[in-house]
C-alpha cells in the first residue's frame, strides 16, 4: 500500500542525509520525494546511503522554490526543533500524523523538513499550514535529518496501519467535508487579492506591511480554507473593489 | 530527567553505528548505553558520529555476554525484524515502551539490539521477557541500528512525557499564545461589521444571504481568532468603508 504523503526537503547540505531520509522513508512505505534546491544532487554519497532505496532518489523530483513543491498540496506541515514566533497550529508527531493522513484523503499533503544547520526559514514556515514538533531532549535535541524523517514516518505509518484496522478514523476535518479543499495555488491567489484591497483602500498608511500580511496569511492557512469559502471571499473583494472603482469614475468624470 | 531505560547493543558490527545510536539515545533522553563485545570500541568513528553525544560512548559498559549486559535487570525486551519461532511476546513499539516504562518503575529494564547482519541470536532471544518488532514496509524493511534506535527511544520519550510529567506534554494551540483569544462578543461584533460591509458592497444582489453568513461564521470560528487578529480585519472593514464613504460623498457632492 504506497500512501499520498510527501517528502519535501529544502535546501539539504549533505547528499548523505538525502539517501539516509529515502531509506528512513521506504523502510516506513513512504515513496514520493521532493527536492528544493539540494546543494549536491544526485551524489554518490546519497546514492551510498539511500542502501536500496535508490528508486527514491531515481524518482525524486526537484524544485527550485518549496511553493513549487507543495503548489498542487493543500495541507502543508513544516517540521521545526523549537517553538517559532510564527505561532501556527503545532503538532506533535503522533498528530501531525493523523492529520497529514486524513487530508491525504482528499488530495496532496506534505510534509516538509529545512536545512540542516538552520531548519525552514520563516519564509518557508509561511506556506505551511501547520508545524510539527518531535518532543526532544531539551539538554540535548539534535535528531539529524534522516532521524527526523524516521520518527515522523514512522507515525505516518503507524496512523496508516492503525486506521486500516480501525476504519472508523477519528474526524479531525475542519474544513467542509463536502467541499474541495484550497490548494496552495489557491490560497496564493487569494493573498494576491487580499493584498491589491489592503493597497486600494491604503489600509497600510505607509507602515511595512509585513507584519500584518503574516498575520492574515497564518490566520487563513491554519483555517484550511475550501474552494468555496475562497470564492465567497474573493467575491466580497471583487464587489468592494468595483464599488470603488465605480465610485472613484464618477468622481474623476464629474 | 533521566530514566532508567538502558539500551544494550550486541555484537555491533560498525563502530560508526555504536556513535549513530548513542547520538539517537540522547536526542530521547535515554543515556545508558551498554555494549556487548562490539567489533571495534571505542573508535573515532563511533566519536565522529555521535556528535554531542560523546558523553554516552564515554561512560558505555563493556560486557562479554548479554547475560552479563542485564544480569541486574528485570524486564528485557529484544528487538526483532521479523516473527520468530521463540515463542515470547511479541509486542509493537507503543506497547513495548509503556511495558519498559513501567518495568523501569520497579527496577531496571532493558532492550536490546542485535547485529546489523543478523539481529538477535536465538540464544539472546531467550533471555528476553518479549520482543518488539517495527512494522517496517515489508517490501523495504531494512532500518539500520540507529534508526530502530530512533523509533524506539522516541517512543519509550513519549510514554515518559505521557505518563508522569503531563505538563511537559505540548498542546495544541491555533492561535497566538500571546495575543488573547476573541470572545463571544467580539466574534459577534466582528461578524456584524462583516455583514454591513457586505451590505454596503452590494455582495448579496438580493439573494437570501443566510448561506453565505453561515459559511463566513463558520470558517472564522473554526480559526479561533484572537483579538488581535480581529482588530486588523475590523480595521480594514472601516478603512474600505471609509474610502466608500469619501467617494460617494464627493459623488453626491458634485
Amino acid at each position: 500500500m504506497k500512501s499520498t504523503l510527501r517528502i519535501v526537503l529544502v535546501g539539504t547540505q549533505h547528499p548523505g542525509n538525502i539517501g539516509s531520509a529515502a531509506r528512513a522513508m521506504k523502510t516506513m512505505g513512504l515513496y514520493e520525494l521532493h527536492l528544493v534546491r539540494p546543494h549536491k544532487f544526485p551524489h554518490p554519497e546519497a546514492t551510498a546511503l539511500a542502501a536500496g532505496a535508490t528508486d527514491l532518489l531515481d524518482s525524486a523530483v526537484l524544485h527550485e522554490s518549496l511553493a513549487d513543491a507543495v503548489a498542487d498540496c493543500h495541507f502543508v506541515v513544516g517540521t521545526s526543533s523549537r517553538r517559532r514566533e510564527v505561532p501556527l497550529p503545532e503538532y506533535l508527531p503522533r498528530q501531525a500524523a493523523e492529520q497529514l493522513l486524513q487530508a491525504g484523503m482528499s488530495g496532496n499533503a506534505a510534509l516538509v523538513f529545512g536545512c540542516e544547520r538552520t531548519g525552514l526559514e520563516n519564509e518557508d514556515l509561511q506556506r505551511c499550514h501547520a508545524t510539527v514538533c518531535i518532543p526532544a531532549n531539551p539538554e540535548y535535541a539534535s535528531l539529524n535529518l534522516a532521524a527526523a524523517v524516521q520518527v515522523l514516518a514512522y507515525e505516518f505509518r503507524m496512523a496508516m496501519l492503525a486506521s486500516g484496522t480501525r476504519q472508523e478514523t477519528v474526524s479531525i476535518s475542519l474544513a467542509d467535508p463536502d467541499e474541495a479543499p484550497a490548494s496552495h495555488e489557491d490560497m496564493e491567489r487569494f493573498f494576491g487579492h487580499l493584498t491589491e484591497l489592503m493597497e486600494h483602500v491604503d489600509f497600510h498608511k505607509g507602515r511595512a506591511p509585513e507584519i500584518v500580511t503574516s498575520r492574515l496569511r497564518r490566520l487563513y492557512l491554519r483555517a484550511q480554507m475550501d474552494k468555496r469559502e475562497i470564492k465567497i471571499l474573493r467575491g466580497l473583494f471583487s464587489d468592494t473593489q468595483r464599488m470603488l472603482r465605480i465610485s472613484q469614475k464618477q468622481q474623476t468624470e464629474k
